[in-house]
């Protein structure tokens, strides 16, 4: 019996003009990507950095919601006046912009009533109907409204929160991947990899990607597939290539 | 006499599977940006990451190359079967896609004319018209067609090449910057610093961001604007602010 393949994609929208400006180095669309990848068999085919703008929160929202089956922001859900990533989003699905009577509750007793000042009271106010997604480094929760997820900016707290997205997702067929690490330069077997790869079209993805390793140069021959047997049979061809060009293979 | 203040805007697009599943981390984007601001006075509004997908790279071009001054593309003008990037945005433009000559004599001579095989070759096909990008590093050129520079995706070349995109380049109105990073949490601040966010409204804007060092907490405060002396103003209000809260700088 066949094994229906079921496709799920996603896409990343970071918030914030710091990593825009350069000033910060993004580190979560990987980790993201990754992690709906290898957990979910989710894969991520869009990503996009945006100002911390509400326009143009509110216009890709909107957008990227319609075309994708998820959609991940992170950043602007702190105390500070740049942070307006609930309202936004609030916006954009034209529902109310309020208190989420848990997270404020979870805030107030992580703070104390004293210390609960507007910055702080500000992290509880997310869109109407939103559900929390906890935060088990800094208690100020992310939330999920219908198929978006918003996450904070700060890698080491998202990375703690993610595996709390999990319980929303759908999951999709796992995909398999592997890589041959290769001593030769991209044009000795650019057009051998391109008949190969018309001839798995539609069922592996190849990707063919330089670098350098102990000051030699080399190409990383990556596939990807739903299929497990696809994946074995490209790459029985790659390898039948390497032996034919007498390539070198670096194992890793 | 009042200066004139020019803005002048660009997005990034980063062509590339091997970025959005996460296996590769993007380098290109903060370098590309930090470079257009501080040599060009440009600043970088949006930045997306997208697969080596024909359809989806000439609907980002269209876009993007109406919607800001300039784009820059990263990846996809290598050797192999999914680099695509040349012949995507002939189509955006709707030019030939054809050999260069000059690109096809500096690529000849880089590599000999026995050596010189059709995969090599395919990186001297351009859109027509496109002017070239020198690269020192390894010869293949990058190419810049209206409003869009085309450059690889492998970080060092890709810096090595980057000047020679600057004789293209109509220059914005310097942007100031100065941070202040200060031993305090964001809640602390949130309210004044939203004050003076207000005041200085559209002249200068105002970012907090989190960071963690010597194991203490604290925000960095990041000033931005065309005008130094209204800088200078907001700064001196953010220090009567830290003075009064008796905040404690750090000092980098």
């Amino acid at each position: 019996m066949k094994k229906k393949i079921k496709k799920v994609n996603a896409a990343i929208l970071i918030i914030g003009n710091e990593i825009l400006s350069g000033r910060t180095q993004d580190k979560n669309i990987g980790f993201i990507s990754n992690w709906l990848n290898i957990n979910c068999g989710i894969s991520v085919n869009e990503a996009r950095i945006i100002p911390d703008h509400e326009r143009t929160i509110v216009s890709n929202i909107k957008l990227l919601s319609k075309k994708f089956n998820y959609v991940f922001t992170t950043g602007g859900i702190g105390p500070t006046h740049d942070d307006i990533t609930a309202k936004s989003i609030s916006k954009a699905f034209k529902v109310k912009y309020e208190y989420h009577k848990e997270a404020f509750a979870i805030l107030e007793k992580y703070y104390g009533k004293k210390k609960f000042n507007d910055g702080r009271k500000k992290m509880a106010k997310m869109p109407g109907g939103a559900k929390l997604i906890y935060n088990p480094s800094s208690a100020a929760p992310g939330f999920k409204i219908k198929n978006v997820f918003s996450l904070p900016g700060v890698p080491s707290i998202l990375n703690s929160m993610i595996e709390n997205c999990k319980q929303y997702l759908v999951k999709g067929s796992k995909i398999h991947s592997k890589t041959l690490n290769l001593f030769t330069v991209e044009s000795n077997i650019s057009r051998p990899l391109a008949l190969i790869q018309s001839k798995y079209k539609k069922f592996v993805d190849i990707g063919s990607y330089p670098f350098f390793r102990l000051g030699k140069i080399g190409v990383a021959i990556v596939t990807r597939s739903t299929s497990n047997a696809k994946l074995k049979n490209v790459n029985r061809d790659l390898l039948k290539l390497v032996k034919l060009k007498k390539i070198k293979i670096l194992k890793i």
